[in-house]
């Protein structure tokens, strides 16, 4: 089982360190500590086991420094920043397992970003020492980038001319996109080996700066300190510390405290249930400081981050994922107002950003989303959002026979209409309603209102809603048709409809960039067993079939 | 060899009938007449030889009818409009062959939205019939859809459900996208083997209207006269016959008048060499006309155009293309002059949205594109965009030794900054210089301009300038290792870097679904033994991998 809970702790590969406004997170990959057998991580390369550390490190700097505004991405070895993903570990992993190791690392680079654009927390790169592959990608990812001037510095994407692969983990349009490096020179850059130092390193945007060797500490450290002084993190609040999740699994069932797992191996689904608070929020957001890890949102953030993660990884077989809700709207609600009335407070912006990213963690797995909206569900607002997510949402429409329970209503509340942008920078509401703009200003009017199936419906914010004599059969001829598609078929589909409208960075990363990369994955130029991922080390030359395709 | 050129009297899939402003194209494809043996084209299904033809149609409309305002594409069977590619011709062609095939079929679906966008020229379909996959998606492409209400019509994308691979050509994207169509229902339309018809088609905007069949010629034809009152297209202007492309093919050699393809096999290479006009351009438009398919412009463009096509399909192993001009800048200019001065007159027009095409085309052929400036060249205007086009461009600095000819110059004309945009909507320039809009401005002022190479590097229009003691080793050097790297590695990287910027329906298309596509292509789901794609029309159930990647 791959886990990807961890704390500073037991870190193996990372060095985390917070002085006042600035933190420095040192990579100092232990050689012998890969998550898997078979290699070792030289160089600073890194392994999924790399990343979760990373990952876990990221978040905790979110919630547990509020002081922190400034973060120092740096290598603790000598001579080597980071020569990217190990390349025998991706010479030995399966297709799929390479093509979520590359989406994983690319959710903490973007989430990287997300910390520099929305939290106040930016990123800089000290580069001191050879920065390859993976290493320059991560080093994209953050504001500004200073590296050594001297003969052992350098930064590179080696993957094309070395591997036979793309940079996997957003490089390519990190470069021309992001930091609008000229297409030529990118061309040149992506093709040659050694890389750029230097001077033209500089020139051609590759980086921000180099500095003498002596100086890059203290550059690196006086940028980190000018970024802080405009920041809006809090230097005096008390952080929410991460603890462990409670989390038991037993065979089909993972279970946390808002969130429960249930797979159903013969129908190729996990049944994922989220229960809503059973109290109301506290009334203001210093109280919710005093939950901590505790209050709701928080929780349910991280334990469905979780368990999307440990299914994505350890349940490949398991293709639909069919979301249910209970609860009570009306205290579901009380959350959404005091995320929504606060702002301003570090906490609750940090708390609404997550919610954000695990949202869009979801939409960029490649598994067939489901929403059941039944009676006594509570999709509303925050949860509603997984309705909005899903490719597909049934709502029973009346009572079921023979039960008292009232009908299934959902409810819209701010939330829906701004702080969960999907990847694509739109909300779920807007994409759904792609340039009718007045539509999803009348929907507004609508908050708090319950809405049962048929208003639901005709307000097009459901796709079907069969009555009690239908619901069951409907359902299920729906969930087993789908699970007896091609999976690769469907993954492909998913990700086309899912995002329709403008693109950003991250939909280019996640729809363009990692779909050639999956193909990549898949070629004998690459891995095939005379290809340039399965040659690489053994001092044979990998062989092509030249033609282009 | 696959021969791109044709005409409506060889046509044997396409009856093609005018009739004032209206044009009808009629599908009817020659069961036995596949480009390729072992599959017969059944139910209007078709093949790269159905689409050569159809690609020929929609170039005559334009410059052969430009009376012609208003296109129907319906079907002269009885009761089928089109059942998409074939099936049977997939199974059997190679990757390459359909990544291809897939890819020009694409061109022309953009080549008619660029009709009724920016030509005057709309497109309708009348569905008389089954309309499933390719043939909807060619309905997609059209400005409206108009479908029978019987039985026996109903539009579908059943590639999902039925093959395991994605509708490829631009289906999915279109629908969200172009049509909008709510991602939900895109979802169960895409998964819905037999599709939708009638009020729900209408409804879930996958068609514009159903009218009963015996309505559907009469009101199709009345939409379209309503169509062409608005064109722009003139009622009485004559027409330009485009007459046999001029074309030797001998050996490694392939001669047009205007173009020369000579092929290096040892290098992987094709030297490209365009030669520009020998005299200035006719003064007027009408002048123009009077010459017909012989003007420079429109002549390059389509042996430009056959070339590209020529060397996609028939020579899959020259992974670069090496672009040469030669000729005089200041009579090229002249050409660039005409058609901007007369941006009103249909010909120019049509001519100058053909040279957008074809760049178009240059842009997303999976080769490496090099431009050499070399002192004789004449990289000015519509042919500087060849090397704003290339991965990699070098320009001589300087004379050759022991050479009297004056060294390289490009040159700027207002051809490079608007009317031959790229895919994503911007301009070459826009693009290299993407969020330097005043850069772009100052360049305008360089227009008509000599610039050397010193000067072309300083203001960032080349990416080298070797003088002529490293000229010959740099430009070696650089295509031998270009021609070393994976073929495949290098299609994803150069179709990565090229279209920064913001995103279209085209570059979704080309970037995003055409990925998805090439790995769907390559997954054993659908093309293995057991795979969807080879187990259709057999009788047994494709066996999936599970697996979600």
């Amino acid at each position: 089982m791959i886990d990807f809970q961890t704390n500073p702790d037991r870190y193996r590969h990372w060095k985390l360190s917070c002085a006042g406004r600035v933190a420095t997170l040192a990579l100092d990959v232990d050689e012998n500590g890969g998550i898997n057998p078979g290699y070792e991580l030289k160089l600073n390369s890194y392994d999924l086991g790399v990343d979760i550390e990373l990952y876990d490190a990221t978040q905790r700097l979110r919630f547990e420094h509020p002081e922190v505004a400034s973060v120092i991405i740096t290598s603790a070895k000598e001579r080597v920043f980071c020569a990217g993903a190990n390349i025998r570990m991706l010479g030995q992993s399966d297709h799929g397992l390479k093509v979520n190791f590359c989406k994983f690392t690319n959710e903490t680079r973007n989430g990287i970003e997300d910390a520099s654009a929305c939290s106040g927390q930016r990123y800089l790169t000290a580069i001191n020492g050879a920065c390859a592959g993976g290493g320059y990608e991560l080093a994209l990812a953050t504001d500004y980038l200073i590296m050594a001037d001297d003969g052992a510095t350098s930064v590179s994407l080696p993957e094309v001319p070395l591997l036979g692969v793309l940079p996997g983990t957003g490089g390519l349009t990190r470069l021309v996109d992001k930091r609008r490096v000229r297409r030529d020179h990118a061309d040149f850059f992506c093709t040659t080996e050694e890389g750029v130092r230097g001077k033209r390193a500089v020139e051609w945007r590759l980086v921000d700066e180099v500095v003498p060797r002596s100086q890059l500490a203290e550059a690196t450290r006086r940028k980190a300190i000018a970024f802080a002084a405009s920041s809006s993190r809090p230097a005096d609040a008390k952080g929410v510390a991460l603890r462990p999740l409670t989390r038991r699994i037993e065979g089909d069932r993972v279970e946390y405290g808002t969130v429960t797992v249930v797979i159903d191996r013969d129908r190729g689904m996990a049944n994922i249930t989220i229960t809503s608070p059973d109290e109301s929020a506290p009334s203001t957001a210093n109280a919710l400081a005093a939950v901590g890890d505790s209050f709701w949102p928080l929780r349910f953030a991280r334990e469905l981050d979780d368990a999307i993660l440990y299914l994505r990884f350890n349940e490949p077989e398991i293709g639909s994922w069919v979301f249910r809700t209970c609860g009570d709207g009306r205290l579901a609600e009380t959350y959404d107002r005091l995320l929504l009335e606060n702002q301003e407070h570090w906490l609750t912006r940090e708390i609404t950003l997550y919610l954000k990213r695990v949202l869009k963690r979801l939409e960029v797995s490649a598994r067939s989303i489901f929403a059941l909206i039944e009676p006594g569900s509570c999709f509303t607002g925050i949860l509603l959002e997984l309705a909005l997510a899903a490719d597909r949402t049934y709502m029973l429409s009346g009572q079921r026979a023979g039960e008292e329970s009232p009908s299934a209503k959902i409810r819209l509340t701010g939330m829906n209409f701004g702080p969960l942008p999907m990847c694509n920078g739109l909300t779920r509401l807007a994409t759904r309603f792609l340039g009718e703009e007045a539509r999803v200003e009348r929907l507004r009017s609508r908050i708090g209102e319950e809405l049962d199936a048929a208003t639901a419906l005709e307000l097009g914010l459901i796709g079907f809603a069969p009555d009690d004599i239908d619901w069951e059969d409907e359902v299920r001829i729906a969930l087993e048709e789908r699970a007896a598609f091609s999976p690769d078929a469907l993954t492909a589909m998913e990700a086309s409809l899912r995002f329709a409208g403008p693109e950003t960075i991250e939909t280019k990363i996640f729809a363009r960039l990692s779909a050639w990369q999956n193909w990549i994955f898949q070629r004998p130029n690459a891995v095939g067993a005379e290809g340039a991922l399965k040659r690489y080390g053994s001092g044979q030359r990998a062989s092509f079939d030249r033609r282009r395709v």
